[in-house]
Order: structure tokens, then C-alpha cells, then sequence
């Protein structure tokens, strides 16, 4: 539980609030809690909007919140009111990725209708990107779970997503309590997936996705994205509008957060404490003193993403100008505020 | 310690003994243990021999040796002398391997001062192929040992190689302890080296190679092969010649074996029991039930193999022919028996 802003950039930081949609929200809701507990607006934005730099719906999610309540307070409210419309602003904002969750759900089954005309997909996944992450049903997860209600899911291949294990931890949980055929990979097995032919499409979220269509997500999607294409496997990205960010202009530009070594260099076993052992205290594993490569995410350039869905429709083939279309149709058509 | 043949095929099974060339060590040794200690050879040699599927090395080990028991046999001698025979061939066998190892280095360096001309060789690895699984310095770790005593190595980008960590537990201790700079990294950060031009040499072992020259090694071989194509970095395979398997026609012949899916949906701390843990209590990271996809191995098409370092010389371009010429110039010139 959070009750004030530095709490809650700790748990941004620590992954215990994840996901690029979640991350939005969490921005938003953090800075209504600022403002109703009177921290200063600015100070806790700077702090959240910061507290990871690669998801750009975090940042956003904050400046959505924060302009409402500055907005109030030059229409004269006081602070109590000026709160309420952070408040306020933060409730739309989850009732907006609730509703994108559902249409971006509704755009990829059609997208893997027309993909996969045989149905019966088998499909991989990475981290997780379902109701965990988001104020609906996710975004990735979303359209797994909509083609699961329509019968067309024959398996969802999870990644268990080294080195936090969001796919065996999240995505499998997910998968199990909505009844799906799943099975559950060391991510470096997927090869061999592909390879033998059972792996029908690869569907992931996106932390951000540069003016030139190039796809940020958690690390591990590039790969899968090559092995993807050296197999002719459609390769989709699921992400809201507020994962565009026509500011970087290309994969180079994105920043890649680099996460401590011990997250490789230890076992962590999460939420699981044995006796004796806090949750979340790590067990090396490799020699005292290895240092690690640990980049949070990695990069897709948009020639290997076969698809990006959002909830205002399907991007493809994935080039600066159908960003450029997407992202202006999606600004007049839902009101969606400048960044 | 293992006292008998029962103990040996389960140190062999749980992987408290593995590695290619180890394995076939093992093998050979088994069965002179099996002949000392009265057991019934033959069976002893099926039991040991079928242990683990993949890896041809094992079975070899233990034909070299039930060959040398069988032939004392036909020359009268008794059980004792037969049994010395075995063991005599057993150390035949290891220091073959330790001679394997050495020539297998300097081939590969050469290799390597000839592919990547530039020197200062940023070396990615998967697995752990070094004096921890052999009667010498390994297989690819050897090479890259030799890289690194002629001052030529900048890195070793180590795989973790899930779900048993034989990179974060074996090889990165390896590395630690030759005094190489190397760096750790989750399987699927390798990606995004590549992409950054951060490798320049993909090195590996071998646990059977095929007629065609498929090569089946540890699970995440093969994608890593499909990364560096993508990147037009070589992709090299270091294994002695017992690891060639003319008996296998191709990649589709080779068997690959299934391990329990606890392995992937439990973390299981090697080595290192909390307190109140006995070693090798698997933690559960997954939900209760969970199915998981657990290959030992994939097989990388010969076409994606830049190079074949063995103990008699490199083949390159792996074609059939390679692999047969190189067979039949081992097979007579080091007297190495029939298979």
C-alpha cells in the first residue's frame, strides 16, 4: 500500500507496480494523492514521471493528471478542489485504457482472423501484459483472451520472461484462472517452438514506440521478433495510442533502462518466502562478484513488427507515416490531449 | 561420489554430471567401476548408455570401454584383468580428451585470428563447455582460454543459460577464475548485444552432430544461431570428433530429450540451501499445476554453422561431405575405433 509519492516511485521502481498501461495509471492516481495529502504537484511529478525511464505511458499518465489539477487551480479552485480534479482526471484516464483494452481486444482477433484464416491459434507470449497491467484486460493478453472466448486459442506459449519471471509468475496466472491451454517456456526454448512449426503468431505489449514504428518492450522481444521473421511468423505489438511517442524519433532515441546486476546474479524468489528468508531476498547463483548485463528492454525496429494494434485500429505495415496517420486520427477523434 | 552403476546413471540423469566430453568420461569410467565390482558388464553398459538420449559422447565412452573388457575377455583373461582393461581404456579415453581439448584451442584460435582479423574478440557463449566438463580445458571455453592467454579477449558474454544456470553457476566461475573479463547476462539479453554490435563471435559445444552437420547442443543454441545470422556474426561450434554422429542422417534424427517441467516452474537453488533448505528444493515461481515445455536441447541447421572446430581440424563450410572427409582423416589417423 502507498500512502505517499516516494512509496510509490520505491514500488515503480521495484516492479512491484509494472506494465506500461499500469504504469499510466499509476502516475495519474499518484499525483491525485500528492494533491489531496498537499505534497507539492510538481515535485512528486518530477519524481514519478522519472521513477523508470523507458514506459512512456508512465510520464504521460502523470502530465494528464497534473494538467487537470493546475488547470482547476487557474479557474480558481482551491486545493481540495484542485485535488478532486486530479482525482477526476486519473478516474477517466482508467476508464479510457478499460474501454482501449477492449477495442484493441476486438482489433487483434480481427487482425488474426485475417492472419490465420485456419483458427486454432497457437500463440507466444512474453512478460505480461494482461488485467495485471492494466484498468481492462490488458493489452497482448486482451486479444489472447478474446480469441480464447472465441474458441480459437488452441495454446498460448508463455515465456517466463528472465530475469523477474513476469510470464511464469503473471501471465500464467492469468492464463490458468481464464481456463486457456497454456504452457509455460525457459524463454531461450521458444527456438526450438519455432522451428518445429508451433508457434502460429507472437503477440506482446510495448513500453514505448518511437515516431518510426521501432518497438521498446521488455527484454527479450527482439529476439523473438528475428526468429519470428527467419520463420515467417507474424510478429504483433498490442499497445494503446498513449504508447506512441511521435517525441523519439527513432529505436536509437529510446532510452533503455538498465536494471541492477542482481537481478540476474540472484535468485529472487518473489512472494514466496521460504522460512527463515524474507520475500524477495535474493540467492546468488553466480560466483560472488560477477557483474551483469541487465537492460530492462530492448529494441524492435518496425521491420520486423508485422503489426502494431492499438485501440483506434491496426497499423500495418508498421511505417513512420502510418504513426503519423494513427496518432493525428486518434487525437481528433477521442479528444486525446496534446503531449 | 558414486559407488556403483545405479548412482552413477542418477549423478548422470539429475546433471551432477554433465557435459559432452564428460559424459563420455563418465561412460568409459562406469564401466570399469561396473567391472571391479563384479556387476554384469553388458548390463551396466545399456543402463549407462541410455541415461541421457542426446549427447552421443556417453554412449561412445561406454562402447570404448566395454569393447576393451570384452576383447581381454577373448584373450583369457579373467575378471580382473578384464576389468583392468576397461578402467586402462577409460584413461585412454580421458586423456585422449585432454589432448582433444588442446588441439581443439589452438585450431579455434587460429579460426578466430582469422575470422575477426581485428583481434580484441568480444566472445558470446551459451552453456558451460570448459575443464568442468572434460579431462582437459573443454571445448569452447578452451578456445576462447586460449584467446584469452594470447591477450586477445575483450569480453565473454556469458548466457545464464536457463533453467539450470550452468552459465551463472559453471562457466562464469570459470571465467572468474581464469581472470577473464566477462559479464553475465539473462539468455534473452543477447538479443539486443547483437543488435548493438556488441559481439563479435558466438562460440558453443556440441552434444551430437549430425551426418548433415545439424548441431544439437543446450536449449537456446539454436536461437542464438538464428541471431547471429541476422547480425553476420560467426557462429562457431567447437566438439571433438566423437561428438560427429555419421549415424545420424540429419537435425530430425537426432532425439532430443525432455526434462521435468519443475525444472522451469520451480527455481531451484544449486548448491546454496537457505537455512532450513535442504539443496536442490525446487521454489515454486509458478501456479500450482502449471505445464512447462522443457527441451534439453535444440538443433542448429548446419547452414546456420559458420564453423566446426574439432580436435583434427575446422570444417567450414559445414556441408556432409565436410563432416564425412573429416570422419574418415580422424578415423584413420588416430586409430580411433569403429562406431
Amino acid at each position: 500500500m502507498c500512502t505517499d509519492v516516494p512509496a510509490l516511485v520505491e514500488a515503480i521502481r521495484s516492479l512491484a507496480v509494472r506494465g506500461a498501461p499500469l504504469l499510466g495509471l499509476a502516475g495519474a492516481y499518484g499525483i491525485a494523492l500528492a494533491a489531496a495529502r498537499g505534497f507539492d504537484v510538481d515535485e512528486a511529478a518530477e519524481s514519478l514521471a522519472h521513477a523508470r525511464p523507458t514506459a512512456v505511458n508512465l510520464a504521460y499518465g502523470v502530465r494528464r493528471a497534473v494538467a487537470a489539477y493546475h488547470a482547476a487551480l487557474r479557474e480558481d479552485a482551491d486545493d481540495a478542489q484542485a485535488a478532486a480534479a486530479a482525482l477526476a482526471e486519473a478516474r477517466v484516464l482508467h476508464r479510457e485504457d478499460a474501454e482501449a483494452s477492449e477495442r484493441m481486444a476486438a482489433h487483434g482477433q480481427v487482425l488474426l482472423e485475417e492472419l490465420l484464416p485456419a483458427g486454432g491459434h497457437r500463440i507466444l507470449t512474453h512478460c505480461n501484459t494482461g488485467a495485471l497491467v492494466s484498468g481492462g484486460e490488458g493489452t497482448a493478453l486482451a486479444v489472447v483472451k478474446s480469441v480464447h472466448r472465441a474458441g480459437q486459442l488452441r495454446r498460448l506459449w508463455v515465456d517466463e520472461t528472465r530475469p523477474l519471471l513476469q510470464g511464469a509468475r503473471l501471465t500464467a496466472y492469468e492464463a490458468a484462472r481464464a481456463g486457456m491451454a497454456y504452457t509455460l517456456l525457459a524463454d531461450n526454448a521458444a527456438g526450438s517452438l519455432f522451428a518445429a512449426g508451433e508457434v502460429d503468431a507472437v503477440l506482446m505489449g510495448a513500453d514505448r514506440i518511437a515516431a518510426d514504428g521501432s518497438v521498446a518492450n521488455k527484454v527479450g522481444s527482439y529476439p523473438l521478433a528475428v526468429l519470428a521473421r527467419y520463420h515467417h511468423v507474424p510478429f504483433v505489438v498490442v499497445a494503446p495510442t498513449t504508447t506512441l511517442d511521435p517525441a523519439t524519433p527513432d529505436g536509437a532515441a529510446i532510452e533503455v533502462e538498465q536494471r541492477p546486476g542482481h537481478e540476474v546474479t540472484d535468485i529472487t524468489i518473489p512472494y514466496v518466502p521460504l522460512p527463515g528468508q524474507e520475500a524477495g531476498t535474493g540467492v546468488p547463483v553466480a560466483p560472488l562478484g560477477t557483474q551483469a548485463h541487465n537492460p530492462a528492454f530492448d529494441v524492435t525496429p518496425p521491420e520486423l513488427v508485422t503489426a502494431i494494434v492499438t485501440e483506434d485500429g491496426v497499423i500495418s505495415p508498421v511505417t513512420a507515416d502510418g504513426i503519423a496517420e494513427l496518432w493525428a486520427r486518434s487525437r481528433s477523434g477521442n479528444g486525446m490531449m496534446s503531449i
